[in-house]
Parts: C-alpha cells; sequence; structure tokens
C-alpha cells in the first residue's frame, strides 16, 4: 500500500442540467478524486485551499473518509473557488456561466511533512506551475506521478504545461485536448507524440464512450457502462483520476497489467459519479454496489474466442 | 453450419476522402456483406441486381471467394446502381455527392431455390418492402434475420420499416438512427424500446467507438480497435454486419454469448476494411491477419480482476 498526495482544487459548484440545478455545492477537482480514492482505504492527503466561507462540514466529509485534510488552508478573508455551469441537453458539451478564482488565484500548496515521500502523487487540473511546485516538494521521487488537465492550460499557459508534462509518468486528458496538443486526428498518434513528450503513460478519456490507456505499443479499451441516465456528468472525470489513482496506491503495483485495472476501477467509479448530481452519489458509495457494478464491466466486455 | 442468404445493393462507388479519390470502383452492402461473410467459408449467396455495365471480373471476384452469385440478376440493358461521396476531414461524416438508383428502382430480389431453407438471413441496407419480400421466399422459418438499415428509411418509409422490424431477431443500426428511431437519446433506453418493436437483439453501431450488443437487460461492448490512420470507412458497417453474419453461421449458435463473438468478429473485419479504399483490403485478408487480429482484440479489452 502506497501513501497518495492529490493536489487540486475543492470548491463551490452551482450545476444546471436538463434534469434540473443547484445552488452552491460541494465540488472541486480534489473534492472528487479524494472521494473516489477514499474508496481503496489508503492513505490520503489532500491539498487545496479555500476560503472563510467554505462550510466546516464539507472539510468533515472528507475527514470523515479518512481523508487527511492537514494541507487543506482555509484563508480566513478569503472566498472559496466557485464554478458555475450548464448542460446542454446531450450532456456532452456545457457552457460556463461563473468562473470566480478568489482563493485559488494565489494559491501555493504545501503539502504536509507526512506527505512527502508520497509514492504516488495525483496532480489535479490547475495551473501548471502550480502542479511543478508539488513535484518540487517531494523529498522522494514518487512511483507515479499522475496529471489531469485541460485545454484551457494548453491556450494560455502551454509553456509551463509541456515542462510538467516532462515530470510526470500518466497524463490524463480528454480526446479533444489530446488532438489539440499534439495536433494530430488519430489517439494512436497523439498517444504517441504525448509518450514523446514524457509520460510513459497517456490516457485518453472519451465521455460516454470510455477510456484509452496507451503504453508504447500497447493499448487497453475500458468502455463507460451505458447508462440510462446520465445526470450529471460534473466530476466524472476527476472521479475517474481518483479511482485510478487510488487503486494503484492500494495495489503498489505501477505494471501495464494493473493499470488496465486501475482504468476500470476508474470507469466504474466514474459510472456512479454521474447518477446523482454533484458529488451526493461518491458521498453515499458502499463496496457491495462497487463490487456489483465491476461484475457488470466484465460482462460487459469479456468474451471467450478460443484462440490458438 | 448454417446456410446464409445475403441481400443488398451490388453497386459502383466513386469515393473521395482526405488521402486520395477513385473512380468508379466495386462497392455495394451486398458485397462487402459477401466478402466478409466469406471469410468463414460457409454456403453463402447474395442476391442483388447490376446492369449490363458491370465488369464480370467483379462477378468472378465473388465467386472466386466462394459466394454463390446465382441470384444476382444482370439486366443487360441496365446500368449499375452508383453512389458518390466525400468524406470530411474527421471521417465520421461524409456528403453523398451522387445517388443513381438505375436497375436498384425495380429490384425484386429472387433467393436461389437452394438458398430458400438457408437459416441465418441478413437483409443489408435497402428499401423495407424489398427486405422484406426476401423473407417472403424463405420455405423454412431462418433460425436467425438480421436487418441493417439507415435513418433514409425512417425518413421516407417508416411504415414499411416497422413492419419488417417487426418480423427479425437482429437489428443493427447506427447511434443516431437508435436515436431517430426511438426519440431517445440514451441508448440503453433506444435498445429497449426498439427490443419493444421486435428484435431480440440490438446492435449499435458507433463507428470509431466501437459497438454495442443488447438483448433484454444484457449488454456488451466491442470497442473499435484504435488505428493509425482510416483511410476510407466506405462499408465498414457492412463488413461488421457480414463478419457478425457469417461468424453465426459457421458456428451454428445463436446464444447471447455466441453473438458476443460475433460482435467482435464484425468488429475486427471492419478495422481492415477502413485500411485501404473500397473493398481492396477485404480481397486480399489472409486468415493468419484475422487470427492476429482477434488477439489485438483480446489485449485491447480482457482485463483480470479478482472478483469474489
Amino acid at each position: 500500500m502506497s501513501k497518495l498526495v492529490i493536489v487540486g482544487t475543492v470548491a463551490f459548484d452551482a450545476i444546471e442540467t436538463p434534469f434540473g440545478k443547484t445552488d452552491k455545492i460541494l465540488g472541486g477537482a480534489a473534492t472528487y478524486i479524494s472521494l473516489a480514492a477514499s474508496h481503496f482505504n489508503i492513505d490520503t492527503s489532500a491539498v487545496s485551499v479555500v476560503g472563510g466561507d467554505f462550510p466546516q462540514e464539507y472539510l468533515d466529509l472528507l475527514s470523515n473518509k479518512n481523508i487527511d485534510i492537514s494541507g487543506i488552508e482555509i484563508v480566513k478573508k478569503g472566498k472559496t473557488f466557485f464554478w458555475s455551469g450548464k448542460y446542454h441537453n446531450d450532456m456532452n458539451s456545457r457552457d460556463t456561466l461563473a468562473t470566480e478564482l478568489n482563493t485559488l488565484a494565489d494559491f501555493n500548496p504545501v503539502v504536509p511533512e507526512d506527505y512527502k515521500d508520497a509514492e504516488i502523487v495525483m496532480l489535479g487540473n490547475l495551473h501548471p506551475i502550480v502542479q511543478s511546485s508539488v513535484l518540487d516538494q517531494m523529498t522522494n521521487k514518487p512511483k507515479l506521478v499522475i496529471l489531469d488537465t485541460m485545454n484551457f492550460w494548453m491556450d494560455c499557459a502551454l509553456d509551463d504545461l509541456l515542462n510538467v508534462i516532462k515530470r510526470i509518468d500518466v497524463i490524463t486528458i480528454n480526446d479533444e485536448e489530446a488532438r489539440q496538443l499534439t495536433g494530430e486526428y488519430s489517439l494512436v498518434v497523439a498517444a504517441r507524440k504525448i509518450h514523446e513528450m514524457g509520460p510513459k503513460y497517456v490516457v485518453i478519456k472519451k465521455g460516454e464512450h470510455g477510456a484509452l490507456l496507451f503504453h508504447n505499443d500497447h493499448v487497453f479499451y475500458a468502455p463507460a457502462l451505458p447508462l440510462e441516465e446520465v445526470f450529471d456528468p460534473t466530476g466524472a472525470g476527476d472521479t475517474f483520476a481518483g479511482g485510478f489513482a487510488g487503486y494503484i496506491a492500494k495495489t503498489d503495483d505501477i505494471s501495464f497489467e494493473n493499470l488496465k485495472n486501475a482504468v476500470i476501477y476508474g470507469s466504474t467509479l466514474a459510472s456512479f459519479c454521474v447518477e446523482k448530481f454533484g458529488t451526493e452519489r461518491m458521498q453515499n458509495l458502499s463496496s457491495s454496489e462497487v463490487h456489483k457494478r465491476l461484475l457488470q464491466f466484465k460482462q460487459l466486455t469479456q468474451f471467450e474466442i478460443e484462440l490458438k
């Protein structure tokens, strides 16, 4: 079992989907990643920043899942990062209605002493310089560094992004972002170009179409579970990353074969995340529910063709 | 081993993709389906119509693959169905530049005597009344009838389409068509509604994202093999259907478990089809190439998570 450090936003979200809308609720990449990783009962630390307006009950919610929150700085006079978005009818695209950085604008993450030797580091979507500063604080070279990012940083901070990408082992990115980062339409070619930028493993997330794991000439495909209804896609990508990182920390095995399993766990947890608004489904998720859905994933993908 | 009857177009295609363009080459649904099915060395009959302008060498090409072509009517004074299309840069969408029905306008398919008791019937994309007329000619109730169709018939002949859909066991349809046919966005819900229309099995083709097989509450997902380059997508859906039908005829097993394998074979053959223009790749495809790619499909999808 390895220790896991997660850096990312802890935030307020206000979400509108065809099924309804919310007031400000708990959100943020580090929140979703941590909640997903907490399923594995590992030593996890969430590193982030919030304002004085952030409710104690949200912090307690994370603590109660055994997530170390000593790395979540509370800026008493500041306000918590706020994002608001509205999904289109197909749920595959959304408009951002508001982004208020607030305390996030001056965020200097501080990794707790106990976690400076963590073997697994999950860099959630943030400015690439902030992501780099977390790596600078690690006293031992981590066994595996996973980075999530988005097109925004490709537009605004590409050099910084490329610098941090050089330092990581796994990148998780969606299909459009992989195409933007490389200028290649074929995801096979895009993954190869991203390998050349540094990461040994490239995970390309395709939303309802699942996720691809590339490692040199090897590729693995985990479909998304076909769902009757996607209620709210917010946090699905982060939940995927949290399940992926958490499973690796739990099993302490960074082989390609084991990373396949990590992708399946990430997909499994993400399939729950979208069933309710925000983090609601992830807050009350039992081991037996996860186990049952893993069986569904097996049935969904496994086949028996005799090949000599 | 079962006999397989295939009905569909045998045609001229002229194709333009970002990689180049062709003059009139061999095309048509029945052509692609037959070539894919011929991989299984089963008794296959292609039922279609062509004009006097159709080259003997194309007919020989099918014959040499052991496809019975006695059901391909040659209208000496007529012209062969012609389709011309141009693919956009993403290869996922295309414009039809020309459609000349020619002899297809008066096509009355005649199933050869030897094949009126065929156990497996594959109804390629055609007017649903023409598809129905093939079923009317079968002397024994087939074990499995598979139907492929497209949005055009939903727009122009919906009642006829619904009538033939009542009579079939498996429908293959793409995701947008499934949504159009049912008015449901969720493919899970759409598949359920299509079940209610008649078919026990619903195959939803998602192009580069693979294919889903639904059977009551069961679902199976076959990804498409991630490819460096899609050269020409023409015929990929028909090749999928031909591999699917051919494998079922070969194994003579219409269980859900075996239909999963049929989907994998369909996906495998379709992954070759798109590598060259038209039918070129399918004309020269060896068993060992297919075998090797099936292994790739296993590696792409199979994982080992211990679940008690």
